[in-house]
């Protein structure tokens, strides 16, 4: 027997074909929607362009504390030969400014106060100063429109506030409330199924027994799910038995959009875990080993048209397929349309640091290195954690990943690097 | 009357310098803390050290499929010649493997699948054959402890594997879940109570008469206190009376850590947030104006030995007040030792963009200039938005924040900025 192919390793692809095919074969599903108010609408997703029906501000507002006039007025003034306007009272704030202007006429009004009719501009109170109790000397001329908020400066009847597949940040909150939007029409966040396998699995709140070890791979699963802005759907611990993992992901695929099996990193487990994608169909894998360091054994597939992964057991394994392809396509199946992704920038933060020893990357496959990072005089260096990647600590302990590509054949010491943050 | 003091700008100082004072006057209270599931922890930061009780695993397990024995008989095998090692059964995954090996055995093993005693290393699937059901052919030496995580390889019972002040990522959750710990001890979060003061705001829900605007800042801030990891607590619109912001700030320090009020920005709404502050003193304002732009008119105080904030109200200049003082200020009170931070990695995305125009910045002022982000023939490009501080959309459409130093005039265009992006 062929030990490549008694190991699933037949059609080992690179992480871009295994993306490609992935592609070739996924149709966009329709994304269900819900509405949230926008108190708790942070990073949710909008599901359909969010319209002004009135204009913001309603009317033209002054932006300082001073006088209201007419701009025409104090055309001309300087400290020595200042405009000399009548005070005809103050703007309430909060009130309707009703009674227009005279010529030569000027109202007090606060920042935010509504302008009178017949005036146009905001006189700042710095340049003016009172001659008597109904006369204001103005030492500076303001032209038409001068301090002054227009009706629809930030916001015109039937504009498009925010589009479809806008991510919703803190400012878009305020502004939504600004036009009078409580409520907003999101997409659901895409939810992950996951499910582990392993005779010897017990649950975290279990004392094992000799033999078995603690679920470690959902509990870092579901929250990589929920941090990467997906539902995690934990179902449990299932035996090695085709039965049990079928009936597990027969279930996922119910009420979820993404499956992910985890914890089998024996060939027996990742061979059960194809066959039962396969078996399902529609179309069943389509990729069995990705040349990734740590992360090969990855299986991917579809089965009725969702996303269905075989994930190692390997705790640092999961992490990597993750970020690789579950990641992303929970993003794309968020519905978000994000301009900076577009850009380029990437979705984590990234600081360049200097390698503190060599490292001989793994051949022929796209290494993910764990590394922490440490300032050394005012220099950040980045310290490769070694280690077996069933190893759950030498993630703990990392503060990030140099991901080194495929060509190359590892990393000097002194070398720069770009670390992919830990979020 | 000199204008100056009748704006309040008595005492303008630099960002700096507002922290330095805020900072010899602040004393860090005793943080309260709370018990969470480790399924609900993610970014909650710990309030104890979590320590083993366990070492993990507690066995010796392979992380290979192969052929457990004694590494001693397998030393000199080559292709040509083999070792032979008679096959004693398999170990069944989950379970106890308690029959010993005896000199020249092995056992069939899984990856995370039990050493027996005798055995210790793996002898990877790749490198034997099955001469008959009996026997195997070794083609290769292992070293002992080759293909095994032994005992405590993981964490050693005792170990600290998280230390108080850390903030849970995915890889905690399931290192916690892997060690036993399925509920954790973390720092409540820092609950931020926000008041918006103003004749002229009504609540988003309403339909506004002319005169009035709808509640923005309430909305942005409660956004921007979520993002940094704090609890918002909305305490509503005050009207721009003494009676109506004392009590509502009386009812903020009650039963929240920090008091953040916003809507004043005319002087008159801004003397009497300085007035509340300082006759509730334990020791009052601290700092009134801050030589940033926009967000002057700040006014930062404790009451009560509690921070007090009297933001302005333009909603840029909330936003970056907010950013400047309130932000990290959650952080510090939310328990978090960041260990990133201490390297001075920022906590957001900064990417390196180039100007698309001159900027004239303001005079003595640290200018917070808000920009979109376009790439032009594979160049990333940031174009200032203008606009009145007064005016969300100007945040909508930005994609983050350029910040230029005092000292600085300006920028140039086709300049290098770095451009920290809102997340």
């Amino acid at each position: 027997m062929n030990a490549k192919d008694m190991l699933g390793r037949v059609g080992l692809v690179t992480v871009e074909e295994a993306r490609k095919a992935f592609d070739a074969a996924f149709t966009m599903p329709a994304l269900s929607t819900e509405k949230v108010c926008v108190t708790t609408s942070l990073r949710r997703v909008l599901a359909a362009d969010v319209n002004a029906l009135s204009p913001l501000p309603a009317f033209a507002r002054s932006s300082m504390d001073g006088y209201a006039a007419a701009a025409a007025g104090t055309f001309g003034a300087t400290d020595s030969m200042p405009a000399y306007l009548s005070v005809a009272g103050e703007v309430a704030m909060g009130e309707e400014a009703i009674t227009p202007l005279a010529k030569g006429q000027a109202v007090r009004i606060s920042t935010g106060g509504m302008l009178p009719p017949g005036a146009d501009a905001v006189v700042m109170l710095e340049h003016t100063q009172m001659l008597d109790k109904e006369t204001v000397e103005v030492m500076k001329p303001v032209a038409p429109g001068d301090n002054v908020v227009q009706a629809g400066d930030d916001v015109q009847a039937g504009d498009t506030l925010l589009a479809k597949g806008h991510r919703i940040r803190p400012q878009d909150m305020g502004a939504l409330a600004g036009i009078g939007v409580t409520k907003v029409e999101v997409y659901t966040r895409p939810r992950v199924a996951i499910i582990n396998t392993g005779n010897e699995i017990v649950e975290a709140s279990a004392e094992p027994e000799p033999g078995q070890v603690r679920d470690i791979n959902s509990y870092n699963l579901a929250g990589l799910v929920e941090q990467a802005g997906g539902e995690p759907v934990t179902l449990g611990i299932f035996r090695d038995e085709y039965d049990a993992i079928s009936s597990a992901v027969e279930k996922g695929l119910g009420d979820s959009d993404i499956v992910a099996i985890t914890g089998g990193s024996s060939v027996g487990t990742r061979d059960l875990t194809a066959k039962v994608i396969s078996d399902i169909g529609g179309p069943g894998v389509l990729v069995h080993g990705v040349s990734v360091r740590p992360g090969k054994p990855v299986i991917i597939g579809l089965a009725g048209g969702k996303p269905v992964f075989g994930l190692p057991g390997h705790p640092v394994a999961v992490t990597v397929s993750f970020e690789l392809f579950i990641g992303p396509l929970i993003k794309r199946l968020s519905g978000e349309v994000d301009p900076l992704g577009i850009a380029g920038i990437p979705p984590m933060r990234v600081v360049r640091a200097r390698m503190t020893r060599n490292y001989s990357s793994a051949q022929g496959r796209e290494d993910h290195l764990r590394v922490s990072l440490e300032l050394v005089e005012g220099e950040l260096w980045a310290r490769p954690i070694l280690g077996k990647s069933g190893l759950i600590t030498t993630l703990v302990r990392a503060h990030g990943t140099v991901v080194i590509q495929l060509s190359k054949l590892g990393l000097e010491k002194g070398e720069w690097v770009d670390v992919r943050l830990f979020d």
